[in-house]
């Protein structure tokens, strides 16, 4: 069996063909522009994943990873921020169609990066396994005795959404708090009193990139900023520790590569509001292992789960 | 088979004598005396469980509810802040050795009451179900596919001890924020600086039942402070709806007495702060149904849970 696994992203459009353990045997991407429409999306979908299908290979099933809201069970695209105008798409059938009838199984975004995760990345065997992927906004989601958990409106998890409050008593989402464009937010702010030096008064944008480079210099209000993050971080931590009690938090996205900048903290953070030691496993946190493929992963493994359910 | 239930809290003890279908034969409670020390707690207790059990009656199987943190597994107290003294007290076997060699089985107070409220009371046939009480402080537990949910440690889901800031930016506990505790707390708080009448002026004791029955006397400050605790109360419900999806979130406790007094704040914040309609089921919060007796009911149901599983 050769599964076609399809990640149609707001920005880019990846697709790549798995065999059935899962080594990629070809693989071709391009950009989304969903500003050109569904019909122009579609046909660039198609052209992409035909491109990942050497000579001589027809794959047997199809997994799409795709933005949501959309439903799972029917693989439809319900509507969707990264894709103006998109409404109740179809896309399994629709894709399903284009390659010869093969089975097709869609899943939200959000949601295969956990699958790939536990089952081929850092959260092999864990129960509960969470991930987290802390970019420009925080997703993640959860796995429970090794099956993806979206309780009863199948939207569950979804962590960037915790509430918190911030210095000020504000209501936050986490993700309003720890994400990079937080950290962009944090620093804006923070520079308005900042009287000592920084690389970030010179720096055109004050954004989250920004702030991760003048903190990997050592910038000490970069290095603030990154650690309050961190402690917004960890304060989600605790509570995701306290309610679900995982075995690994697996976490990703660009942010992640601050490293102990950002990792000190949140680790700091746990272990100061953590209820009892019993809820700290050996090897909590951990490093996503997927890499940029993540959504190719887990759509791949979500089709061969579906087509064996 | 007969049950015989046990409820061994800080303050009562309570032994009930249950049918297979979970009807209540006889019952027997006690004050628990703990500061009298484990041997004596111990004779109490199988005085009040024997006044249970009516003559001609003799239970196959025994269910027990004790405070944590327990190892629920071999049914031994590992230590307890209710039970002074307490260290490692292999409860179930004791208390199996004492009536005739019968199975035993020990759960921690905090999760024979979702057990209870999922199986007989009011959060019947949903999934995922939570289970909060909101009395001296805040507990709970979490109900996926009929199955209480104790995550790698044995000891989630304590949404009490979500982390949250208060209005000045302090990392709290749920239970500092919207427990009983917490409405006495904010009350002694907000009386410094209250310049209007106020029944709480008068009261002796500035606390959870003094501010609640205030409240219903229409008491502005009472009524403030209870909003207050309603709101933080459905900050940590909106936690709860984007990370677990709950079909219902079944609630007891002593604060629930003040009805919409308190729940039309914990409503309003959901209605605000909620992720997307598709959250809310409906008929999401639930009054819990099965009374003072929830942590007998539970005992014993999770008793025969165990003997069957």
């Amino acid at each position: 069996m050769t599964i076609l696994a399809i990640d149609l992203g707001g920005t880019r459009l990846r697709a790549a063909l798995y065999t059935d353990d899962f080594q990629q045997i070809a693989r071709a991407e391009t950009r989304t522009h969903p500003e050109e429409g569904q019909d122009a999306v579609l046909k660039r979908l198609f052209e992409t994943a035909r491109q990942a299908i050497p000579a001589g290979h027809t794959p047997s099933l199809i997994g799409l990873s795709t933005p949501g809201p959309m439903d799972a069970e029917r693989g439809v695209i319900l509507h969707s921020f990264a894709l103006p105008g998109w409404k109740d798409v179809p896309l399994a059938a629709i894709v399903s169609e284009a390659f010869g009838n093969v089975p097709a199984f869609a899943q939200n975004d959000g949601n295969v990066g956990p699958i790939a995760e536990y089952r081929l990345g850092a959260g092999r065997g864990t129960n509960p396994m969470i991930y987290l992927t802390v970019s420009t906004w925080i997703g993640g989601g959860v796995v429970i005795d090794g099956k993806l958990f979206t309780g009863w409106s199948g939207h569950a998890a979804e962590p960037g959404h915790m509430q918190l409050t911030d210095d000020e008593g504000n209501v936050r989402r986490l993700e309003e708090l720890a994400s990079g464009t937080a950290i962009g937010w944090h620093a804006q702010k923070r520079l308005k009193t900042w009287d000592k030096p920084t690389l970030l008064r010179e720096s055109a944008t004050v954004d989250g990139a920004a702030v991760g480079a003048a903190a990997v210099q050592g910038d000490p209000l970069a290095l603030e900023v990154v650690a309050t993050a961190g402690r917004y971080l960890g304060l989600g931590m605790v509570n995701l520790l306290h309610l679900f009690s995982p075995e690994a938090i697996v976490i990703g996205g660009s942010v992640t590569k601050l490293g102990d900048l950002l990792f000190d903290t949140v680790r700091a953070t746990i272990d100061e509001r953590v209820l009892a030691p019993a809820f700290l496993p050996p090897n909590l946190i951990r490093l996503a292992a997927c890499g940029d493929d993540v959504c190719l992963l887990g759509a791949a493994v979500n089709a061969v789960d579906r087509l064996g359910s």
